[in-house]
């Protein structure tokens, strides 16, 4: 047939009504399985276009929200945070049939990938994760008009809005902690200071220990990963006065720093006491189990999407602040070794 | 204005060519940055509908595959293969700017999802993982006309294009190191025997066995989870003649069995040889390290990405067979304990 399609063709070969097809297409309830196949197998014999294209073209509307990951594939796998958060969103948009989008990128291809979200019409907004400090993901979303929702607590005052989670209550708690198991020699193994919650990590590490009037104790970089967690602990418990306790930025590195104290013959909780965050599923089997903190990232997934959800409607939203991360207190942390 | 604004306004309005237009929202080279800038900000102040939704509509295309996930959340992000899969599937259609449309679902809403994505065209085709035996997705697909390509080795022989990895080689190698290291009781916690790797694994570690003439072991479930390779693993260990190694369906449950063993005092590899599957970042950073299986997960998503191109162009391709993955020996493993 020369002319394109129409769903009144659909209709007629499948032999329903248009309002079934309608209905069929938009997997609403009351129409039979059987009759739904028909309608599909009807479409596809037509080479018609169901409605979504249809829909995006009249409306504006992509039926997708974008999460730009510019990460190493390897961190992002092993973030137990990413899945938990997606199932979030999943659960928001998933029920009226909308998807999200996901690019996992190389951080010089950030910025291409954002514009071609937008230039294209592939996603009707886009959820900002891993905010860094001088980020320029919020400037670069104004200029291309694309709606937006940060992850996190932004440094800047920008209007985007922010869907956020304190990660700061669960470290002074695993410090003051610490601190009340009697140790005082407390070192900290950072997450790279470029992301805005690895920097707050520190920070809250740092004014516990000063608001308990203890000593500042050593900062290593840990990478946020196994690797440098490892190395920064073997690096800890090699020096003349090694620390009693360390704090990680994450559970990666302090499993890995786990596995260093063991492999050096450092007795855990014995003589040195850990804690990570996250909670990832394996802390709960280490040996011992390893002390960590608690988000819900899936409830902050789904809070997100329902803010983006705002943004897209009404082009702004209120702020989103969840209940912040608790400290999950475990045996790998104990009173401290007398000297 | 009340007509719906074409190309041609937003050139005007720019003050540039229509092609220029083109060529800036397809993200081609020789358009300046500020030229792009400012065609952006006009067709947002028009509200032009700009390529893709044009394009999908005349062309039938969505310029996104689909990856549609029947696990939970948690299991989802404790798999080291998923990121690493997706970043190779990224690294072919990221470049033409195309996206990875990822749903993470109940199992009990699988089928809707599929649906949805046929009937309302968000996907130009599907990449099925976690193959499971009866897996009634094949047939699905084929009655939604959708484009598949399976992403491993599938049981059925249904013509649907697959890409397949075989586990089974690091497995037969694993067993049969351990068989030259002495040991003669060799136990497996296998993964859920729905799932058609895992099923395969087992059956690895049972025929080189029987072909080494070496009595099979016990077999526990362990579910691919950190809980179930700890349990599988007291209940192993505790048993009345403990087996002397132990083969794990994956890394998790393996990591998860080290702790066990290092909680009950049995020392690894003294007392215990150990070895995953996946090769997952943690394992090369327990104590000791984790043996385990390295498959080119980036590569699998790279090579299944140009599959589902071939599919989706011709309709058909040729099945591939990637290479095997490998055993990676690690400490984890040592000559069998004297009785």
């Amino acid at each position: 047939m020369a002319r394109k399609p129409t769903i009144a063709d659909v209709a007629r070969r499948a032999g329903v009504s248009r309002a079934t097809v309608s209905f069929a297409l938009n997997d609403r309830p009351g129409v039979a399985e059987e009759t739904k196949l028909r309608i599909l197998a009807a479409s596809r014999e037509l080479g018609w276009t169901p409605s979504r294209q249809a829909r995006a073209l009249s409306l504006g509307k992509a039926g997708a929200f974008g999460l730009v990951l510019a990460r190493d594939a390897e961190q992002v796998g092993a973030d137990p945070f990413f899945p938990a958060f997606i199932a979030g969103v999943e659960a928001v948009i998933g029920q009226r049939g909308d998807g999200l989008m996901i690019h996992i990128t190389a951080p010089d291809n950030e910025q291409g990938v954002y514009r071609r979200l937008a230039s294209e019409q592939q996603v009707d907004g886009v959820l900002l994760t891993d905010l860094r400090r001088d980020d320029p993901r919020p400037a670069l979303l104004r200029e291309l008009g694309l709606p937006a929702v940060v992850v996190g607590q932004p440094e800047w005052g920008d209007g985007l809005t922010a869907v956020s989670l304190d990660d700061e209550p669960a470290y002074t708690a695993a410090v003051r902690h610490l601190a009340e198991l009697g140790h005082r020699h407390i070192a900290h193994v950072e997450g790279p200071q470029e992301l805005l919650h690895a920097h707050r990590r520190r920070s809250a590490w740092e004014q516990t220990l000063r608001a308990l009037g203890l000593p500042e104790g050593p900062v290593l970089p840990g990478g946020f990963t196994p690797e440098g967690g490892a190395q920064a602990t073997r690096q800890l418990l090699a020096s003349a006065e090694p620390p009693t306790a360390i704090v990680y930025g994450n559970d990666l590195a302090a499993m890995a720093g786990l596995s260093v104290a063991q492999e050096l013959g450092v007795r855990v909780p014995d003589q040195l006491s850990l804690v990570g965050y996250d909670d990832a599923p394996l802390t709960r089997y280490s040996f011992p189990p390893l002390a960590s903190a608690r988000a819900d990232a899936r409830g902050w997934g789904e809070a997100a999407a329902r803010a983006l959800d705002a943004v897209v409607a009404e082009g702004a939203a209120d702020h989103v602040r969840l209940p912040p991360a608790q400290f999950v207190p475990r045996a790998s942390m104990g009173p401290a070794p007398r000297r």
